[in-house]
C-alpha cells in the first residue's frame, strides 16, 4: 500500500518511525534506540534517513511529521510550546519546517501549562497522542504512562492542561541504582505480581508519604511479609499508587483513557480498577500517535497544506 | 589522655572511629570510606585495626562498642533487632562479643518497630546516637536526617517507635543520575540558596504530590523560573520539605532534636521554623554517637561489665 504520511516520534531514549496509508491506516513501524540524548554531532538527519530513508520513492515523497523532544533545544530544531489550553488548530501555526535527506518534515510543537501556583508543565511527543485519543465534544482525562508520565484533562477535543509525574524513571532508578536493588529479586521485572502491586497501589492511596513507603520495599524483604520476587512488584504499585491518588484526586468528570503498552496499561486499570474506576479505556501508544499524524495532517490540507 | 573507650559507627558507606576519654569526653574521630558494602571478603578486622589499632596500647586495651550496617546479614556479624518500645538497658543482653585484632568489641543491635498498618521500620546505628540525646523524662522527637532519615519519638529515655525516609539516596539519584541532573548547575552543591529551597519545601508542604512537584525542577530552569544554580537548592527543599511534612504530621509533642551535621541541621531548622517548628536544637551525628556509647559502657558496668 501507498505511504500517505510518516510519522516519527523521536523521544529522548527512542527514535520511532510510522508508515501511514491513505486512510490514515497504520501501515508499518520501525523502532531504533538513536534518541534525541543518543545522536552525536546533531546528525539527526543521517538517524532519520537510515530509518525510514527507504519508504519514500523517486516517484512521490510522503509528507513526515515529527513530535517529541526533536523539536527542544537539544533537538533538530527548537520549536516554542504552544501555551494550553490548545487544540489541534492552534498547533498548525507553529509547525517548523526542516529539509531532510528523505524531503521536507515538519516538526510539532511541545504544549505548556501553568497551575494556579504558577508552577509550569511541559510535553512533548504525547500531545499527538492525546490529539489522537481526542473526540470533538465531552471530557476527557488521557494518561500516558512511561518515564515522564502524563495526565491530561481535554474537554471538546482542546487540551484543557496537563501534569507530569516522574513515576518510570524514578522505579528505574531505585529498581537498578538504589539500596532497595539488593533487595529485589533481578528475575521479578519479567513476572509482575498482582498481589504484591496491590498492597503498594493501596498503601499509598491511604498515606500520601512517598518516602517513606519506599524503605518498606526493604523492610518487606527482611521482615519476608513478602517474597523477594514480589518486591520490584510491590515497588512498582507504590509509585503508580501514588500518581494515581494524586491525578484521581485532580480529575474532571470524563471518560478516562490510558496510551500505554499492554503491560503498563494492564498495571494502570489494575490501580484504578482497586480505587473504583472501573470504565477504563486503553491504546497503545503507537496507535494513538498514528490518529494524532493523521488528524494534524488532514487538518492541515484543510488550511493551507505543508 | 587515656582511651577509656573505643565507639565504632560502622555504617554501609562509612566507618568512623570515636576515641572517648575517661569522663566519657570524645577525644579524637577517625574517619575511612571503608563502609560495610566495600570492605571485601568480609575483611572486617583488617579494616578496624586499620583504623584505630594504635588507640589500643599493651599496658590496656580499652572496650570497643560498634554500631551500625557492621551488625547487619552483610555486616561482621549479624545481630537482631531489638524490637520498639526499647530503652537502652534492653540493648545489653543483646550486645554481641567479637574477637578481633585490636581486643574484644561488642556489636550493638538495630532496632525495629511496626505501625499501626503492620509496616516495619529499622534502624542500625541512629539507635546509638538517639540513646546518646534521650533525656531519662519528657518527650522528645529526634531527626537524624542523612541518606535514609530517621524520626524516632522518645518517651522517658525509651524509644518509642520510629520512621525511615529515603530523602537523602532518593535526591543523590536524582541530583546525579536522572534527566533532573541536566538542568541543575554542577555549582550549586557548594552553594545552597535558602530562597528556593523554601520555594520547594513551601510547595510539598501545600501538596503531597511528590513525584508531580519533582518534575517542576525541570520547568523551573526551562522558564527561568530559578536560577540554574539554585535547582538543586529547590529539590533539596521539595524533598527534605516533604519528609518534614509527613514527619510532623505524626509527631509527638516535647522537644525537637536534629542529629546532623551543621549544614544539613541548618536546612532542617530552616524547614521547620517555616512550619512553625522554632525551637528545634541541634548535635552533631559524632557528638550523639559518642555520648550514646558512653552511656551503654556505663550501664553495661552497673550491671555486670562487658
Amino acid at each position: 500500500v501507498e505511504t500517505a504520511l510518516i510519522g516519527v516520534d523521536w523521544g529522548t531514549s527512542r527514535l520511532r518511525g510510522l508508515r501511514i496509508g491513505p486512510t490514515g491506516e497504520l501501515l508499518e513501524t520501525r523502532d531504533s534506540t538513536l534518541g534525541v540524548a543518543l545522536v552525536q554531532d546533531r546528525a539527526f538527519d543521517v538517524a532519520l534517513h537510515k530509518l525510514i530513508g527507504d519508504w519514500q520513492t523517486r516517484e512521490g515523497r510522503a509528507p513526515i511529521l515529527m513530535c517529541g523532544m526533536v523539536g527542544s533545544r537539544q533537538g533538530w530544531h527548537e520549536v516554542p510550546y504552544v501555551p494550553c489550553p490548545a487544540g489541534l488548530a492552534d498547533f498548525l501555526p507553529h509547525l517548523k519546517r526542516v529539509e531532510t535527506a528523505c524531503g521536507p518534515a515538519h516538526i510539532i510543537a511541545g504544549a505548556s501549562t501553568k497551575d494556579a501556583r504558577g508552577i509550569h508543565d511541559v510535553i512533548r511527543g504525547e500531545e499527538t497522542q492525546i490529539f489522537g485519543i481526542a473526540t470533538s465534544t465531552g471530557r476527557q482525562l488521557a494518561i500516558a504512562p512511561g518515564t515522564h508520565s502524563k495526565w491530561a484533562r481535554v474537554e471538546n477535543g482542546r487540551i484543557l492542561g496537563f501534569q507530569t509525574y516522574m513515576t518510570g524513571e524514578i522505579y528505574s532508578l531505585l529498581r537498578e541504582r538504589s539500596t532497595l536493588a539488593w533487595v529485589m529479586s533481578s528475575t521479578a521485572e519479567t513476572s509482575p505480581v498482582d498481589g504484591a502491586f496491590l498492597l503498594g497501589v493501596r498503601r499509598t492511596r491511604e498515606d500520601p508519604d512517598l518516602l517513606r513507603l519506599l524503605f518498606s520495599v526493604r523492610t518487606c524483604g527482611l521482615f519476608d511479609d513478602l517474597p523477594s520476587a514480589a518486591l520490584a512488584s510491590y515497588l512498582s504499585g507504590l509509585l503508580i499508587g501514588s500518581e494515581i491518588a494524586s491525578g484521581l484526586r485532580r480529575r474532571a468528570s470524563g471518560q478516562i483513557t490510558v496510551i500505554a503498552p499492554a503491560a503498563l496499561a494492564y498495571l494502570y486499570r489494575l490501580a484504578m480498577s482497586d480505587a473504583g474506576y472501573s470504565d477504563v479505556a486503553c491504546i497503545d501508544a503507537t496507535a494513538a500517535a498514528a490518529l494524532g499524524f493523521w488528524r494534524l495532517w488532514e487538518l492541515s490540507r484543510q488550511w493551507e497544506g505543508l
